[in-house]
């Protein structure tokens, strides 16, 4: 299917606005990496200089060109490039690559000069990346518009192809693009596409990654971004992604305060709060990756393995020490190496020294190599249904010896049925790199990283995009009446939420002493009292609230106490009454909220309750709304998920109640987005199976 | 000072017996070995087969030499090491390393002929290393004794050598040994010795390390272990590594069920229950790592860094991508990276273009360099008080140009007044490696690896050696009365911590109803009461608990129903009779205990108390005995640790008492080792500053 940004990736013509003679500054660079990339459709250099450059006739302007132009690479002054691309806009060049630099990521005119580009493309449908990007590569189509040294081709040298599955990058830093390019084609693994976004005046990183997730020569999408900005292009592909089953590793920079000061001064972007940038990375199941050597060792696994049926990995060495390593590097990644069965043991070791140890690791030792052990025992491992994955751990550093024969391993590997996954603990030679990529092998260099690769893998083949909610799960009504004071109450909020149809426990606001019996044998004992005022935030600080009441008298008691601590504490402060209810019954005591996101809008959250949240940090987000479903697979991937499972011979909590009161608040959330900023539910406990869930205290607080 | 091993690190004559002319096969390599590392002193290669080997006389017995031997290197079947041993011995060898394998790691007659080598070794005072050992490589006395490919010498190969200080490295693992060697030096880490340990018969690992400790060539030492055998040898090495100074980097494998169960069968050893080795490890201050790169990455950053004063980091770069990426990487350690003050911001705007950044992370862009800003600041920060460390982010692929100049960078190197790290996001050629080498720099090329490399530097640089318990903390006294019978209850138990010195809530067992009264009167309202048996260890289980009881009908009325109860459940217990005392004031729930490690004996641990310990695994461990100082070390490094602190407007907690109880615990279990298998003391809640802390629970467990 033709996409909008095909004529971007494959020009069939390039006008080179910019070009130069000089091939050590950049402008004449661009010209020379086109040419030696081997760019196999029509160049035409624009610059009013030159009357030829290279061979190729220059011309003074675009507009003396005179045929059609797919991509215009534009790499002249700041000052003059408004210009430039209006000469563009009118002789119809459909794509544009600004390399320039000098706009937003300046201030002042500069940005104005930026704002001026954002409209020439909306006026014109011409496509524009950049300005201040690097430019892009596409080895499948042989297009090097870009000035990266990266892709600077030396004469003689033979590139590393290991895989025939290519990994696409897409980066708001061409320095980072390029850089994660050059890393994963030093292992072997083939490219499709490198792109850098630059400013994002036009064509931003979302659009790029829509084009990877459909471009059928892309198996593997990389993304480095420090914030998104065209947000709804980059959900459709995020969505997309998950649901051609495409995997996406993202690296998210300006995690950090350091690191966020930097992305708001270096990329004029607003670097978003990373929790909502990870909540929406889990959504879709995007692999999250901190390090660019872990990113990329995650990446050749993706291009070379299929995905594993269950967690169980072999681990097959000729050293023993680095066999065990092996096995506790995936173990910490919460993989399985289970102890193979007696049949499978007795077959390996007859390829092995008495030394050996057929277990699991498998050491087969040096002699096994030698007499074909290692081989075989790859063989039976890829056949056999004891183990989902195989880490083969060897030493490649040899300069002339190896350890396979092309025509023994490559069948394997291209008819492989489980990952298999090759690590060297010396440092792998060029020469083992070259022979092993014969047989589609990628050799890989840093164990904690493969680890992390294997078990990434197991989790993309047991992703599954949740549904979304169901338009059933909370009809949409009306509450703008109870969002008319700027702050709400306790009392306001358990309003809004029951209005809303959220189940809230029975209580009543006493607004004068005479009420009070009515409520306390409404509620009945044992009960609790709080104060009610839209002024005080923190109730239990003013003392202000009494729990475990059980006779009319200490309610009484309480009333008069509560009124007076708040008057005490807090004069000024407008009192709406003393809220009566019930005492909870026990539960595992649980925390959900929402907040805003400034970039993605509406996030849910779970959490446990208590002091544990806060010391801990456990608690999951996801973009608002979720479905119960989806809420379900939140509190799963707690930490303290075990508390609601019936933990140490407690009940089972009832998580399906659970799951719907956050699907619910959420989908609230996500409804009243305009005007409600944040609700917390806190506590909210979970009662034993089938007994539902109490709502004990929540908060909503309005959009200012 | 000279050392027992000198002679064998550094020795002046080598038999090397099993010498070949077959340079394919081991024997052969190992005579080649030696050669082309040019190795000063005289070589005897003892073989009956020929009379000459590569120009030099060979022998055919060791007895035949006529010369003091200092190294034998035996490279024979096994069937033949022991023979050819017993003569060493009769002929005054000091030492031998034995290369030939078929040993313990075989099991069996094999094993036996290893029991054989141990006695020769004690008998003669001749120092052994292997059997099934790689060897080890002496880089300062030009020993290379050992068939490692990677000891092998190209012609014409210029090592990289960028550090001046070396490191040692001291593995079990012969293969990982020369695989840690051999990254290091691809980095240019200057290295005094590589040693494998192989079977240890009789130098063990641990001896290895003293040695390293006290070498004046070895400034960081890399160790790699499966499981200490020498385990006395290694404590002294230990402490001694930490009371001189000089950091100590360890692998420990075989943490997971998969790696030590190959452990055990591999490497003839009882692979050690890993929290003990950490326990070990963090009260020397060992540096843990898990991943050979960032092993060798924290190596090559204290070999090049002195330490730093504190955590603050900047982070300097030309690409504004990755220095973010820089900033988080360190952030996310704990390091900070704080916004430089304008004064500096402005010295260093003087030095970049407009569309930089000086807040930190620090972007000269790729102009500012070409201005000389980049050294520029890396001198201004060097000197400066704002930041203790320096994180240099650059691209370092180029194969011909280069960002700095000797004569500007070398000096500031030479002269670095805090850590100045240099991290390259493509991969650095060696050219970059080779250029910045002349100034002292090492290229490093993983980023989290880098990350938490500058984070264990402000470690070593805080780390204290805790003082050792002070004999005063509990005098030791005769509990053996108290350890008769198999099992102890909680009556038991704490008598017998009471007699031990241990301060123990005021409790009277009531053994019959009559007694009961008096018990009450004592304890006083509101109290506990527990079935006591040493039949039942879980109380709580057969309904043996009531607690917060107020009056004294209650009471009568628990004793009954806690000894039905007991009855019910376990018709079979013998009971002691019920504990009574009183409720204890609230405070924070800790648990105290300690084990018996097979590998290091009496181990103490803390943790918070309640499910949390168990959902979040939040204890920490260390050899018994502690000192209060170091219990008080413990407790901070416990996640919860804040709750002890006044966490959310609490009051403080009295850790000083805390820290005293567990002192005295570990000292009891340490005094006791021989009979005491565990003490659990759970929970302890301590209470505000000043108020001290009640232990509710306890149980001794004898040894068996």
């Amino acid at each position: 299917m033709p996409h909008p940004l095909d004529s971007f990736f494959a020009p069939k013509s390039i006008a080179l606005i910019g070009a130069s003679r000089d091939i050590e500054k950049i402008p004449g660079r661009l010209l020379s990496m086109l040419r030696k990339n081997e760019y196999p459709g029509n160049i035409y250099p624009i610059n009013p200089n030159y009357p030829d450059i290279d061979g190729l006739k220059c011309y003074a302007s675009i507009v003396d060109v005179g045929v059609p132009i797919d991509l215009a690479i534009v790499i002249i002054p700041a000052r003059a490039v408004v210009g430039a691309l209006e000469q563009c806009a009118a002789v119809g060049v459909k794509n544009a690559v600004i390399i320039s630099s000098g706009f937003a990521e300046e201030g002042g005119y500069s940005a104005a000069m930026q704002d001026q580009i954002v409209a020439i493309a909306k006026r014109s449908g011409m496509r524009i990346s950049g300005p201040n990007a690097e430019g892009f590569l596409s080895e499948v189509q042989k297009v090097a518009a870009t000035f990266s040294p990266t892709v600077d081709v030396k004469p003689g040298h033979v590139p590393l192809v290991a895989t025939t599955r290519r990994i696409a990058i897409v980066a708001q830093s061409g320095g980072i693009g390029f850089a994660i390019k050059h890393r994963a084609k030093a292992l072997g693994v083939a490219v499709s596409y490198c792109v850098s976004a630059g400013n994002e005046s036009d064509l931003g990183a979302g659009e790029f990654l829509d084009y990877m997730v459909q471009d059928a020569s892309t198996d593997v999408i990389l993304l480095f971004i420090e914030g998104i900005r065209d947000v709804d292009k980059f959900l459709v592909a995020a969505r997309r992604a998950a649901e051609v089953g495409k995997p996406v590793i993202v690296t998210k920079v300006g995690r950090s305060g350091a690191g966020e000061r930097a992305a708001a001064s270096h990329t004029a972007s607003m670097a978003g709060w990373s929790a909502a940038y990870d909540a929406v990375f889990a959504k879709y199941g995007f692999i999250v990756s901190n390090d660019l050597d872990e990113a990329v060792t995650i990446a050749a696994v993706l291009t070379t393995s299929p995905l594993p049926k269950g967690d169980r990995v072999a681990v097959l060495t000729v050293s023993g020490g680095a066999g065990i390593w092996g096995a506790d590097t995936v173990s910490m990644q919460g993989l399985r190496v289970p102890e193979l069965s007696p049949a499978i043991q007795n077959q390996i070791k007859q390829w092995m020294p008495s030394y050996g140890a057929a277990g699991n690791p498998i050491d087969v030792t040096a002699q096994g190599v030698s007499s074909g052990g290692l081989q075989k025992t790859i063989d039976l491992l890829d056949t056999s249904d004891e183990v989902d994955a195989i880490l083969v751990v060897l030493s490649l550093s040899s300069e002339v010896r190896m350890w396979f024969k092309e025509a023994e391993l490559k069948p394997v590997i291209s008819a492989q049925n489980k990952p298999i996954v090759f690590y060297s603990y010396t440092l792998p030679s060029l020469f083992a790199r070259t022979e092993l990529a014969k047989s589609g092998v990628v050799v890989l260099s840093g164990l904690t990283h493969v680890g992390v690769a294997m078990r990434r893998l197991v989790e993309v083949a047991n992703f599954k995009l949740a549904p979304p909610a169901g338009r059933a799960t909370l009809p949409l009504r009306d509450l703008s009446a109870h969002l008319q004071s700027a702050t709400l109450s306790e009392f306001d909020s358990k309003a809004l939420l029951r209005d809303a149809g959220i189940a809230m426990p029975d209580e009543m606001l006493v607004t004068a002493r005479d009420e009070l019996d009515a409520a306390v044998a409404r509620a009945g004992f044992p009960l609790v009292m709080k104060i009610q005022s839209r002024d005080i935030q923190h109730k239990s600080e003013v003392g202000g609230v009494r729990v475990n009441i059980t006779t009319k008298g200490e309610a009484f008691m309480a009333y008069g106490a509560l009124l007076d601590n708040a008057r005490k504490h807090r004069p000024d402060a407008a009192i709406q009454g003393v809220l009566v209810g019930p005492m909870a019954k026990k539960g595992v005591e649980i925390i959900v909220g929402t907040l805003t996101d400034k970039t993605f809008g509406p996030l849910i959250m779970v959490g446990l309750g208590g002091i544990t949240t806060e010391l801990f940090r456990d608690v999951i987000y996801r973009p608002a709304p979720v479905s119960a479903e989806e809420a379900s697979a939140m509190l799963g991937a707690l930490k303290a998920a075990p508390l609601l499972d019936g933990f140490r011979g407690a009940a089972k909590a009832d998580v399906a109640a659970l799951s719907r009161l956050i699907s619910e608040v959420s989908v609230l959330a996500a409804q009243h987005a305009e005007r409600i900023a944040e609700i917390e539910i806190n506590p909210v406990l979970v009662h034993a199976e089938g007994l539902g869930v109490t709502i004990v205290d929540a908060l909503v607080v309005r959009k200012v």
